[in-house]
Order: structure tokens, then sequence, then C-alpha cells
């Protein structure tokens, strides 16, 4: 029987600031989900990478807080258990401003 | 503009063993994504309800550690970072074996 837990794509890393591992989310060429999904964190003191694109995508804070960046402006603080939308074309970033590691899934489909 | 966090329905409460809320994906009536969402956590030393469905889920364990049992069949120790897919009608339920409370973000989609 498959195994329950998917397994990652080789780490993405962006050298002291963040890693990015997506999921594979296909098996045997069959796509499972309509969207698709990576696990990544940021070190303390650092943002991640401004992102924009057309797919829409949602983040789900597993660990951790941070000020958060959409279309260039701050929009506060948000911390483990939020989970945020982000429509085509926003860009977004966020800020660790903790003492740990942000651990958060993302999942971005197409409009 | 949009705040970009979610919000919530009401929890639903399996009192002393498990609280679950659901994600509000649509904004004026328009659909935001192609699948539903929900974060909930589990008490220490309870499982959850076993679930089973036609609708595809992934599991995406943000906090703590516990047993996975699939298909009544125990499937091993799943902890913080993991991501699971049940495919159609696969029975799944977690016991959280750790200290603390498990915070998982189930997504869910027709198949």
């Amino acid at each position: 029987m498959r195994n329950v837990k998917l397994e990652f794509l080789p780490p993405l890393i962006e050298k002291e600031i963040m890693v990015v591992e997506e999921v594979v989310f296909n098996t045997n060429n069959i796509q499972l989900a309509p969207f698709k999904a990576s696990r990544w964190e940021v070190f303390p003191g650092k943002s991640s990478l401004i992102d924009v694109h057309e797919v829409r995508e949602c983040w789900f804070i597993a660990k951790g807080e941070g000020e958060l960046i959409r279309n260039e402006k701050k929009e506060g603080k948000v911390k483990q258990g939020d989970i945020l939308f982000f429509d085509s074309n926003e860009s977004h970033s966020i800020c660790n401003s903790g003492k740990e590691n942000i651990l958060i899934f993302s999942i971005w489909w197409n409009v």
C-alpha cells in the first residue's frame, strides 16, 4: 500500500535565509490533488524572498511568528495556527520576528 | 482590502478529545479555492474520531506527534512537518502520543 507520508523534492536553500521543500504530489504520473504544496522555514531575523505570481496561494503557519508584508505594506503579526490567503499577483513576504524558525505549509493553485 | 487572515466557523468540540475549526473559504459567495480546509487539535493521550469519506484529504502536521491509524492498521509515528495523504474511503485517525496538543491543518477536495 502507498506510504501515507508524502515525499519532498530536494530542498531549495537560500543560504542563511530560508529552506523550501516542494511536496511530490503525483504517483505513477497521476496527479493526486488540484493544487501543489511545499513546506518551508525562515530563520530568525530573516525575511522570505518576495513572491508574486498568478496562482492563488494559502499559507498555513505551523510554527513561529512573523511580520507579514503584502503588496509592499505591513499587515501586522501572524503566528502559529493562522491561515493566510493571497490572491493572484498580490506580492507577499514574511519577516521572522521571533527567536525560532518559522515553519509554513504553502498551497498554490491555478485561478 | 480583504484581510489576509482567513476566518473560521465556530469550533466543533468533542469534549476532552479534540477541537475542529473549519476555514471560511468564500467571500461574497465566491469560492476562493478548489478545496476546503480546517485546523484542529487533539489533546494528549486522546485519539481523533475515525474519519472516512469519499473526498481525498491531506493532513499537514503543524505541532506535536502521534501514532497514525489508516484502514484500521497502525502506520507508525508522524510528527511536526509531515504531510499525509488519504485516498477516497481510507479511514484515518491519530492518537496523540505526546505531551502537548497535536495541531493539524486538513485540506479535502472532491475526487
